[in-house]
């Protein structure tokens, strides 16, 4: 907990990795952590290899303050933690300032002050003038140095302010560095700059002070990846962001986009080399902590960052799968996917299966098969390129690798019902068939399908206790109006969580409640099948399971 | 259909908007247009005032060749209609090239060649040398050309090839140049670029060509809009984008902040200025039409853009909304204080009011309660941003415009059968009141809203004679999972048409079979009051109808 530098880092303390996840990416409309939340959060940072976790305000958040005192608990291998809060007020003194005192009360061996820089803010918004404002950096700056801490300086609007009034803007960071800050920190608080003229800034700032510099960007202009990368090229050696892009606005830099361009375009070991292959993971725990659905097309990260969907290239790709990934995805703990779509061929499905562990490169006649089933469903509306679980029991059945599957249906009934006083009721029965036995079950549901999956759930799980862990985690469906043939189709999408795995299965037909009914079976088909067979990577060239 | 050129724009041919949702963008997984889609989104982008539309792929795809048999019945205002497609295969001539001739059959007066630009590249996956490479891109230019279309060649892979092998990647471009293409693009396919190195490229090729250049950039490094930017700050005067950056793994550069950042930021008005307020409308119109949850958090559209969480601006912002917003969110159509949707504002709502031809202007308590209404109802889920008719009926609600509704629902009942036998059977009862008579009726469908829709004419077709003239012309669905609340809700959008207009409403339930009925009613309902109220313009500034 009295770290000030990050440990263990190739790069040591000449470059800084700083998270804001826990101060700046909480402004995100959306996002409320509990203590307990940031306590995970600063822990995957950690596994990362971040250098700085900036954990929030103390004095000003009380849950910042119940975060600081229970984060002395927290074994942080590599970061250092980190305090933000702005400097003492105008018209009093560091050492006085409830908001200043409440930065040392939480015992972050580092403080990022927050600073105006714009003449216009300090002027409009502090309402006061800009010798005082240096002075009250310099004091607070001075002050929190004198007590034993590490101070950054966030000096707010710069780029704004330099462009508006440079002398003002640099008078602030020698305040601050003068009193001992190590950092000047230039940041793009409204997010409207873009890399070329930034980088410049960046550089004309260094060479003027001789300062060393960090930089902050948010992403309002679709930038702030780009202007953070622009900005370590041009000799900042400090950059702040936050995991998946999380913040106010349109968001801050995101973390993983950052670290993945510095090691894989720039070279730069910015986090330990063994943390390099966490990227991927961390960035899904953590939305996950935060409760927000994956980006599928994040950079680097997303499940679709290396997904080809293009018949075009499927071929090729197998040759050489580097002629058509920027890197190699497993470097950053991903996988490419090759997506089975109208365009499909042998070649794509032939790796799309090895992705599966399902082998089909020494049986053409079965691939072949595939590839004619494949294409004939698709023709009538299925799609599984979003359903790695119906495409691999498909594979499978092919192969004649599938077992007796663990239930068949006889008949089910659903009944929608808009009574007379205006209340809406659904209520589903099955009959089936299962080890043996016929089992009716009738059960109720918000609508139609959670009727039905009440309904099957009840009749199979004295039967199937495995079936207990298994929860529907999403439905989606489409409707696919001019499809050729007469009437409209429907799609829908399920997707399955084990508390382990999550897979997703899919369902076409006429009927929406037919088509759900598909998807669902196809979801505990595959967890009946995955319990007999465990995934077994395939020819030495098979992934993780990405279902 | 036979412009060329952008017409309309204020900088005409000399900067080029190219947008390609409708081929690149359509490489996202999980999107499949159809082709009313198709049409629908490329109507959309005209009103933004793009300069050229690439429409898919004729030949290849049996809905591109379908699509541009129907395009040409599209009245676009501003934008050239484009076809994609590759260069001759090797060992023929272009002219007897199936896949070329598709692309004059298409009749679009433009067309972009993708050409291998990387050696690598070239002998690997195209399997062939490099003079005979650039003898395809010569010979299909030519034939091209000498056929009257306009043509410009996308160099894929341009900057990994210019960076191996710089002499094969300009054979390439001065291939496509001499034979008389107009722009030669450079696409980073991959998506690995940064921005200043990809400036420093864009630059030198231009320095060593005096072509024209194009830019095409994939976001596999979070840069994609940056280094469309960058590229145009080097001299590029032509820039592919795709609507929302859809596109294949993490997707291409967008649209809506590419040319956000070209109009606001560097002051080059490359679409009209009436279309500017338009981007955000836009946006989000697309995102219905792809059938995926629009980025809350896009820069410049996305209703968090400007969506400021109380802290430490809030006072401050009201003091001075520019000094902590990049731009003026209304100059692209968007709102600082939007939580929801942008229908949640006064102005909007006014707006869009006198769009629908409902006057508002001067009864501001009606507008207050309008704003409140819709926003109660977008907080349960509902979205007017696709369903103007609902909408209109909502305002004129609140106006108390609206006459007795046409029938009431007593109850119904839907019944949905999987036999042992394996038919899936839907049926439905309704039973209504209409001109004080209470009628029952039944009918089967294909699915549970198709028998109640059909249920519903039955019962209402003696009665409502004008009932027969309309038609259900498209049925989407979207669960909304992660709702704010308990469980998920449902939102189900209807078009309708009575051959004269087409119209949409919305209904949003936990049962979906609700859903869909609160839409279908609203549609009957609308149509009635529409037989009843023609629309008249409102003010001298109404526009056309657009349900």
């Amino acid at each position: 907990m009295t770290r000030t530098t990050p440990a263990d880092t190739p790069l040591g303390d000449s470059f800084h990795v700083f998270d804001t996840t826990l101060r700046d990416g909480a402004q995100r409309e959306g996002i409320t952590y509990s203590v307990a939340d940031k306590l995970a959060v600063a822990r995957l940072l950690d596994e990362v290899g971040v250098g700085f976790i900036e954990g929030g305000w103390p004095g000003a958040m009380p849950k910042d303050t119940e975060f600081f005192a229970k984060a002395r608990e927290l074994d942080l291998q590599h970061a250092a933690l980190v305090a933000f809060g702005s400097t003492r007020r105008a018209g009093t003194t560091a050492d006085r300032d409830p908001q200043v005192r409440a930065l040392l009360d939480s015992a972050a061996p580092v403080v990022t002050l927050v600073a105006k820089s714009d003449r216009r803010h300090i002027e409009r918004a502090l309402r006061t003038d800009v010798p005082e404002a240096c002075a009250m950096v310099r004091d607070t700056v001075s002050f929190l140095v004198g007590e034993g801490r590490r101070v950054f300086l966030d000096a707010e609007h710069f780029f704004d302010g330099y462009a508006h009034d440079p002398d003002t803007a640099l008078a602030v960071l020698t305040a601050a560095v003068e009193a001992g800050a190590d950092v000047a920190v230039l940041c793009d608080t409204n997010g409207g700059q873009l890399p070329l003229h930034l980088a410049d800034t960046v550089g004309e700032v260094i060479a003027r002070t001789g300062f060393r510099v960090g930089i902050h960007c948010q992403d309002d202009t679709g930038c702030a990846v780009a202007n953070s990368i622009a900005a370590v090229q041009a000799g900042a050696t400090h950059v702040q962001c936050t995991a998946n892009g999380y913040g106010e606005r349109a968001g801050n830099a995101d973390l993983f986009s950052v670290v993945g361009n510095l090691v894989t375009k720039l070279g730069m070991p910015v986090i330990p080399a063994h943390a390099v292959p966490e990227l991927s993971r961390v960035s899904h725990a953590l939305a996950e902590i935060a409760n927000i659905a994956p980006d599928t097309h994040q950079a680097y990260v997303g499940s679709s960052a290396f997904a080809h969907k293009a018949g075009l290239h499927a071929s090729a790709i197998k040759v050489d799968p580097l002629l058509y990934n920027h890197i190699d995805p497993t470097v950053v703990g991903n996988d490419m996917r090759v997506l089975v779509t109208e365009m499909a061929g042998r070649a794509s499905l032939e790796l799309k299966g090895r992705e599966l562990g399902v082998d089909l490169a020494g049986q053409p006649e079965v691939l072949t098969a595939a590839v004619r089933k494949v294409k004939e469903l698709e023709s009538h509306g299925w799609s599984f390129e979003a359903a790695d679980a119906s495409l691999e029991l498909l594979l499978r059945h092919e192969l004649s690798e599938v077992d007796e599957p663990p239930f068949t249906l006889e008949s089910y009934r659903v009944i929608m019902d808009h009574s007379i006083d205006g209340t809406v009721v659904s209520e589903a029965t099955v009959k089936l068939h299962v080890n043996g036995a016929r089992v009716l079950a009738t059960a109720e549901g918000n609508g139609p399908v959670h009727a039905l999956d009440a309904a099957l759930r009840e009749a199979l799980l004295p039967h199937l206790p495995w079936l207990s862990a298994v929860q529907l985690t999403d439905y989606k469906v489409r409707i696919l109006v001019d499809h050729p043939g007469t009437d409209a189709v429907t799609r829908v999408l399920v997707e399955s969580t084990d508390g382990e795995r999550e897979w997703t299965t899919v369902g076409v037909h006429g009927n929406i409640v037919e088509a759900s009914w598909l998807a669902l079976c196809d979801a505990l088909v595959h967890k009946a099948m995955r319990a007999s067979r465990p995934l077994t990577a395939v020819g030495g060239h098979g992934g993780p399971p990405t279902t």
